[in-house]
């Protein structure tokens, strides 16, 4: 398979397309980025890489990170994660905080923020210095130990983020966050605001495509069975209400991110991150979309 | 793999166990039969076939009838399906009439009961006569003219039926139903009324593992891409809010009904059919989905 | 207080005022009316009476009539009522589907549809010809034996009434309805119908005005204390989601009719109906709630 | 009406009831209460007073003092409270969350607490100094200087009041709250503490059941048609959701807080308030409840 060529191919027909998306802005800070960025980065489990665009420039990766947060909360101990979070498709965004009233205070499933706020919470509970040690699994998978937290997007986060923190006060009343409300934001804020480029988010992946271990063989980060069960949860949950359309077009587990990224995986062959900042109206990256879409009708690689 | 042995442990193991689940009720003419019978079938793309327990015996397909409308809708006119169905998980049962009011009559996804009532609807305007229509489809793909509805069974939901005939009038109120609300009714508990048993639902299914051909080589059913979308909608959607669970621990597409059956496909692979009518609390069958779960751990593989 | 002053100069100022309302067209028979036609008629405990415009003209009663069936049902068993239907408000229009499912199949209170719909169950299971009754019941507490039902407004209500056939049947799922459920539709569409003019219901709802009795003294039609109940029911559900804003502005118990008109009473004083076709967004006739908001704002009687 | 004996009749009869219900503990510093303390006081708009019990023992309003925070603001500008929060019933508890999300985060009314933490928000806006004059006007139409917040209920129910923030930060996501977040908690949860007898909150509201002016003649507190909007916005909305019940039952306008206390009003007559620690399953006092509708039967006296 000509990777290289199929991906050329795609991202010159995108990019020569109207890209009527909108970069969001209710993170001022997200707001300032320059919206007609476009990269690609294609890692396979055996090592080989085909890039395309701006693939190499870093940005905000905000919800791609509840990933990260979730494999490193199974790693530490999965049984207690299944007693305070489900992992169930959540459903449309208008209910929400209704279904945490109905459900007592569990979130439906990792990938929506209420859920990743609680897995914050755990993460905090089990861990020293939690700051450090996420950041550091996350410069562990990906090999690189230059990403950092981009205060400023945390600090800017923070301070619009109302929604979230009513969603964790709201939690917590269930009594179903342990730490101090204020701290759980600060920590989930600071996930959010890693900056990575596609060539790190394909790294950072490509444990879960190698079924739980490094590509580079150096080191299991996941059983088979929990990085299997990571990947499944990607495939129903992780494109909010628009999980479905996703794996109904795209076929393939993913996550995308406000930032404009989105990871997916196609399980013993290869990761990839798209990035490009337009969102459509359900908040995932417009060019990423179509540009899986029409990557996997043109590998004819799916999981179906 | 020796797909025979696997079988023939997990089944003696499920067996010695006792199962807790309920058979449903709600339905009179269901809670008639004997509720500790268990059966598995399993048909591979080049035509070997495994088999244990109670695989011949015939059951009310239920709820597993709503990939035949969609496959034959989608077949007939794939455009206008997504018009007035979704392909979105429907998150948890609480909701589903607020949804409709919410999405103004859309149902989420076809595998719903609204979503399957307005397929049925569209199955009644595209065709001339819809009932013997559908029929001779299950026939064809099963390679088995002897199927049949069940009349008994058809006019017991009837009966009972006062919650389908809610959300069918429900959402004619948005125009979203077009014929008579009592014949969409009607076709609608025909063909939940299907009987059918494992090596037969084994076998309607393995066009669906087979890229859309029968995988006698006579007959293409569906192209390649249509048959991947249906898979795609059966993974995300084809256990009401016990979607999530079933990708999560048994990683493949799969389809259950009241009556006990459940069937699930491994693309390229095989379809598999497994039937035992107790059902646990989401309304799937207990031992159905314990066998699942030990299969595919069992054989390691499941699409993740 | 001199009535007919008061009565004559709103009058004069709300048809001299462009009225932006709209002709409520979901039920085709209604539809037809001179959506200019506006009526008042004053009633008080010692028979004096008042009117002005359009006050004799026939119109549908449509909702108002949900007063009458809980009267009669009140009068016959008071105690089973509250067993199958609240008695609080029913909050905003988007959730009285969920608000059901929540609440397991018992309605808010007897002033919204589905309310009405076990009221009228009610009335079928407790007299042999619930028609023929209901309807010499309101023809006593008018004094007016004229008075019938509008069949081809029930015909035409029922053809496209999708959305009480909804109502009906889901609560029939949770055993709140024990008659078959198109006798009960019918019987609905039937009280609905009645056809009466602002002076009948001025007269027709006397009897709550005078705690009970019927205002020429020649019957009880319900105890005191009975009165008061209905009368408050009236006051916290009788306008939907508008009932807050009617006892803000107007500040009298009352009950509204897509049909256009309006019945308020203030108790041991008077009944009032004003009827004017066209609806607001929120289906109150528009003219009749600016006349009664100036009627009580002139007379300074309210019951605060 | 001789109202003292119909007090001590009542008062005697329910004390030697089995009182059932439950003290709240949610907020710590409340549960420490004496559970079994009784009080009533009935203050007339010609000035006389009765009472019977631990009418004098001061208990936390908690909120009651939404009455308060609604006539200052309303008396401050009552033009803008109707834009920022609304005048209906809230339907059942289950749905505040989604009605704030369905209603762009306008609360449905001003007895709710996201409708009080708005007019708080409002006070805030327009008060140079909110928590000394909110204070000061309780105290005005009390005519007692010295009424206080209870700080350690203020900072007990900081301490444990998840809800509430979830609630002010949902609004503030909406941007109907327009000050810092904390600081609209801090001053909520002042107003929530402040300590009354019933004598004390009988004096409070007498204004309201005088038609807006204190009934020594000092001083008109609102206009005439104010006073008769707050009365009627009590009977719609004091309650939660049980304001039906309670209108159904006594048949008067009123307040209730989870410190046991309910004041009621007889508009031109009297104000009343019953103080009983014990609440039923709503959170209203259950004696209180019960004496007051009883205390309504016996007199025969209610707004309708």
């Amino acid at each position: 398979m000509d990777y290289q060529k199929i991906i050329d191919d795609i991202y010159i027909q995108i990019k020569g397309e109207v890209d009527t998306g909108q970069v969001a802005t209710y993170i001022p800070e997200l707001g300032s980025v320059n919206p007609d960025q476009f990269g690609v980065y294609l890692k396979t489990v055996d090592n080989l890489s085909f890039q395309c665009g701006d693939s190499l420039v870093p940005f905000s990766v905000q919800s791609i990170a509840k990933v990260f947060t979730l494999a490193m909360a199974y790693k530490l101990d999965g049984t207690e994660i299944w007693k305070r979070v489900g992992v169930e498709p959540s459903g449309n965004p208008y209910n929400s905080l209704l279904q945490l009233e109905l459900d007592e205070g569990i979130p439906r499933n990792p990938m929506i923020n209420a859920g990743a706020l609680v897995v914050c919470d755990i993460l905090l509970s089990k861990l020293t210095d939690a700051h450090n040690e996420l950041l550091n699994f996350v410069r562990t998978i990906t090999g690189d130990p230059s990403i950092c937290y981009d205060l400023r997007v945390a600090v800017s986060e923070r301070s619009t983020g109302f929604r979230n923190a009513a969603l964790a006060n709201y939690i917590k009343s269930f009594g179903n966050i342990h730490n101090d409300v204020e701290e759980v934001l600060n920590f989930y804020y600071h996930i959010c605001s890693i900056r990575m480029n596609c060539r790190q988010l394909a790294e950072a992946f490509s444990f879960l495509s190698n079924n739980g271990s490094l590509s580079n063989g150096s080191q299991r980060i996941l059983d088979e069975g929990l990085a299997k069960r990571i990947t499944a949860i990607m495939l129903t949950c992780g494109f909010y209400d628009e999980a479905g359309e996703f794996t109904y077009k795209v076929g393939l587990p993913g996550k995308s991110g406000v930032g404009g990224g989105i990871v997916a995986l196609y399980p013993n062959y290869y990761s990839i991150a798209v990035w490009s900042p337009r969102l459509n109206a359900k908040g995932n990256s417009s060019r990423g979309l179509s540009f899986l879409e029409n990557f996997t009708t043109a590998t004819g690689q799916s999981i179906f």
